[in-house]
């Protein structure tokens, strides 16, 4: 089916894949000249081992020659038509050609073989193809963005035919040729990281000042008022709910009630606090067993921003070689088109250095890792040099990426960054608790082919909603079954899960996100913290159980996971995690109708159930109304 | 960019493939569940090798288990969840899982290897995934062909809204369980073919009986009169321009002009002549050395034929056995929904000896081979066990298949069939020498993978036009200059050219055959032939020089081919076919200006010139005026 429409608003998450006309443009956009698409084998080279590197070339180029270029000593790799002038060169060769039926053409793939390389070695490489008999070179390059108007200096011809889209004004892609990198090391995630549990806190959106109310801004995107100090306050409920790690919303200098758009990346934006109270929160995080990560927005800054403005006033300045403009002074790549928040070029050495650099600082300042916004937009190879930086200063810092992209995408990321944020399995949750669309037989077979997929170190954060989409509450209508449901599913999974601020007490919302209008108010989804009274005390002492259960019993998400039933008909669904005393058994009920099910969890204690009415008869047989489930422990033999 | 419309009627052959919706549809439908696609590794086994079979399974299917089931005496293979009650059974492993944007989920891939078999075996099998925990069962199907109205037995409930396409009513995908089957042999392609210059004779389109004149029909698709006799009269025209293979259309009785809707696959259609006519004819064409190819359509009959006669009389009968009833009697699969061509289902035992039975009686009688028309319909099991009869009964006998889809698709036929009609080709000729909408480097580029990808004993006739589509003068607007050169073109590429009757005199036609309209005038591209002073007799001449050449220098084209120049400016393109004395240098000017240039190609002689005023000077530089080309010949050292 062509689908040109978004999904509903409900499940409006991947913007850039929400319709086929979408995907189809980036399928072909990416086969349809020279690619590389981050395809190194191994995907996390380390010591000793050789890289093979993989160059595809699509139907709209033609070459009989190809090569890569590359550095070990950090410097930007050079040369032309197979001879280096910066580093070394080797010659690719052809390896397969493959028919693209939605290219109508041909695909070739070409590699070489980079040598074995020590630890720390920063690998910087291009790659180059070319006709003998004709004069053109051609340079694996990378999308940087997305822009209207006139056509851009690198844009290649073919990009506006595969990027237009019925009844859209014309879009053109601008090409950067990539400046590609790995690092060789043997770094593996944060063993921490593994075990976390993670809460989500919108900082403007969480704990005013001791004493003191929220504001009531004129408009949902106006300042409520949360602080540093009032989340400080906070931190024992946050230590009490069982998390072990937070995730800031952006502290930066920023105009704007989220900060997204920073103008310093070295302190503390004063609506929210001090450098002070900053330093307070972590000493008392720490104290408490929290880690505390920020978000970064590497992307994109704020068109304050002071480089920004001393580009957009000397276009020889140092600065303008931080941005894209396509006609300077105004027009340059920005974060989906918004003007104010013109996007870095983060192959530019003094923007990568800003960024890494002022990351630096704040790990320096105890800061446990970031939570990378927009993480595709930057280069791999400025993560691969972000990440080496980062664990210099902290050797068990996270990196944890959000790559609203295909699970293709989000692979690339292995070896570069600790692990992305995982969209995928929270469209899942979704349809299976939320919307019924797929039942437990698709769920559990989506699952397991996921966590196939991403074998390797790699971590996938769950979450069942975030700041840019409809609550979970809020989509499934309110039913705290269905969310209570969905949460001990998310607790029993093998990845670290995110608590979004609020979900844990009902909050909700008042209106759609309705992103699919082209408008959207993602601040529906950002309403201010239920402190008091207001909490759902019922589910937030269910939400302490369940993050109680998680941390008691490490060992069995990271063990072997075994489905004992997955039946659509019925919507029950049953696995088993981990092996052996200490295992735990999980069995939900996503129908409408009680059912009984016999697990032969003989032995077993109900450890948790997520609503009443939840019986493990003594011969093992489970009692479970309509949308409840429960955790069953298998006690020592 | 999203298409939903066909392409210009001019370049409408791809029927299946035609639109971007159409091409998502079959993409979508063949990756959703169980999928085999024919992908065995070696994909033409030979005796003493182990066949490695895939199968991947899609989003829609859930599966934690897989067997394949195969036999080796000619028995249908089977079983049941890994247990074989004919044959034996091998359990498949899973080696990959991918991500699959287009189906957004995942798609894995299963294999297993099947022992090395003698010479002469059919390995038949079937492959079978399933859940161990649910009861059940999945088999890779292949969709055998498309119906609309009610959802028919045999339909996947996921093909409806995968084949959905918005604005058309729906159609139901009907799925048959896979019945594979490879042959074990060393067959080679017939060497003959390689060398082979093929003509294909509409027969009822190319001469009446010895003087009489053709009849005047009162509609295109009525009686021209064309019979063997008259043909038989022609030999010598045909011999004389250098043909050494007739490709006629179907000569079996059939109520059609057309003839691919046959009653009887065993006699010859009274109109075209008698059994002792076609004997004649056959010895008069060997007698001048040309081989004698039958059109075969083995995947539809006409409703008449006796046997679909006493299917739709009793849904019992043996007969009925034969076809695909969706609902008996009225509604059945058929070739392209077209209610008098019902399509014979290949897999059933009756219908398949029938088939076989019928060919080899021909072969038999002195036929050399055939072109099988539609031979994407049949399965691939049933190719197997036609060319394995058929060369049982006359090893030099030829199977060359239509099969207007994906190379992908085509590719599937090496070690089932000698070759496929090259459609993709003569879509890039027509779009380099007719639209321009490719220029020299390009097509040459596309050649250059075309060839790559078709590696191995396979045979890809070349042509320009066939009786389905315009004729190429037509498409070329009557500019005979454009043939001349496409046909040079043709000529000097690896594979056997083919030659639609009385594109070499300059036949064309009236009007477009505009295809895309959806009703089509077909008959168009298949008016009488021209006689006498209708021809063109210069370029008969050019025709007769071309294949003259193509059949002298049958070592060049078996070489080693490199590109000269290929040059989007001036529209030059020029190659070396072969290596040494006998080489072949071709040089095309399909640009609208005068061109020199100078191909190092001292001691060269021109051999031949598509047009006038082509001229090789001592010094080696050739002049070509606009739209002309040239082959010369490297002389001995």
């Amino acid at each position: 089916m062509i689908d040109q429409t978004p999904a509903p608003s409900a499940d409006f998450v991947f913007g850039t894949q929400a319709t086929d006309a979408l995907r189809l443009a980036q399928l072909r956009a990416a086969r349809a000249g020279l690619a590389h698409a981050q395809r190194i084998d191994p995907p996390d080279p380390r010591p000793g081992e050789p890289v093979t590197v993989a160059l595809s070339i699509g139907p709209r180029v033609a070459a009989d020659h190809a090569a890569c270029y590359y550095t070990t000593d950090g410097s930007e790799p050079a040369g032309a038509r197979g001879v280096a002038t910066t580093g070394t060169a080797l010659a690719l060769t052809r390896t397969a050609v493959e028919w693209d039926t939605l290219l109508w053409g041909y695909v070739e793939t070409w590699a070489a073989t980079i040598p074995p390389q020590p630890a720390g070695t920063l690998v910087r490489y291009r790659l180059e193809a070319w006709l003998a008999r004709a004069d053109a070179s051609h340079w694996a390059s990378e999308i940087a963005g997305v822009i209207g108007g006139e056509q851009p200096a690198h844009a290649e011809p073919f990009d506006a035919e595969l990027f237009a889209v019925p009844g859209q004004p014309p879009l053109w892609p601008v090409r950067r040729t990539g400046s590609y990198a790995y690092h060789v090391d043997t770094e593996p995630v944060p063993a921490w990281l593994r075990d976390a549990v993670i809460y989500q806190v919108f900082v403007d959106r969480f704990a005013p000042d001791p004493g003191r109310p929220f504001a009531s801004p004129a408009a949902l995107d106006g300042f409520y008022g949360g602080t540093l100090r009032g989340l400080t306050e906070r931190l024992d409920y946050i230590a009490a709910l069982g998390a072990t790690c937070l995730w800031l919303s952006p502290i930066f200098p920023s105009p704007s009630h989220h900060g997204y758009d920073a103008t310093d990346y070295q302190a503390v934006e004063p609506r929210l606090g001090s450098a002070a109270d900053l330093r307070a929160l972590l000493d008392a995080a720490h104290a408490r067993g929290l880690r505390v990560v920020l978000d970064y927005a590497a992307n994109h800054i704020s068109s304050e921003h002071p480089a920004f403005r001393a580009a957009q006033a000397d276009a020889e300045s140092a600065a303008a070689r931080w941005f894209t403009f396509t006609r300077w002074p105004a027009h340059y790549l920005s974060f989906f088109g918004v003007a104010h928040m013109p996007q870095i070029d983060s192959d530019s050495p003094p923007a990568r250095a800003y960024m890494i650099e002022s990351a630096c600082g704040w790990l320096a300042q105890g800061v446990d890792g970031f939570r990378l916004d927009y993480a595709n937009g930057p280069s791999h190879a400025f993560w691969s040099q972000f990440r080496a930086a980062t664990r210099a200063i902290r050797p068990d810092s996270i990196t944890l990426g959000e790559v609203v992209e295909t699970p293709v995408l989000q692979r690339t990321y292995l070896g570069r960054l600790d692990g992305c944020l995982d969209f995928v399995l929270m469209q899942a949750l979704r349809q299976l608790f939320v919307f019924g669309s797929i039942g437990p037989v698709a769920f559990d077979d989506f699952l397991s082919r996921h966590l196939a997929f991403f074998a390797g170190d790699f971590t996938l954060p769950s979450f069942l909603d975030n700041h840019d989409m409809n609550r979970f509450l809020w989509a499934a209508g309110g039913d705290v079954r269905r969310l209570r449901l969905a949460a001990l599913c998310q607790f029993t999974l093998p990845h670290p899960p995110i608590v979004y601020y609020g979900t844990e007490v009902g909050l909700s919302q008042a209106r759609d996100v309705r992103y699919a209008d082209g408008g959207g108010h993602p601040e529906e989804s950002r309403l201010p913290m239920l402190w008091g009274a207001a909490q759902d005390q019922a589910l937030l002492a269910f939400y302490r159980q369940l993050i109680a259960l998680r941390r008691r019993h490490s060992l069995a998400w990271r063990g072997e996971r075994a489905t004992l039933l997955a039946d659509d008909a019925s919507g029950l669904y049953a696995y088993r995690c981990g092996a052996g005393a200490g295992a735990v058994i999980v069995a939900l009920n996503t129908g409408e109708a009680l059912q009984r099910c016999d697990l032969a969890a003989h032995g077993c204690a109900l450890a948790l159930a997520s609503g009443d009415g939840v019986e493990l008869s003594a011969d093992g047989e489970l009692l479970l109304p309509a949308l409840t489930g429960a955790a069953l422990v298998v006690a020592a033999s």
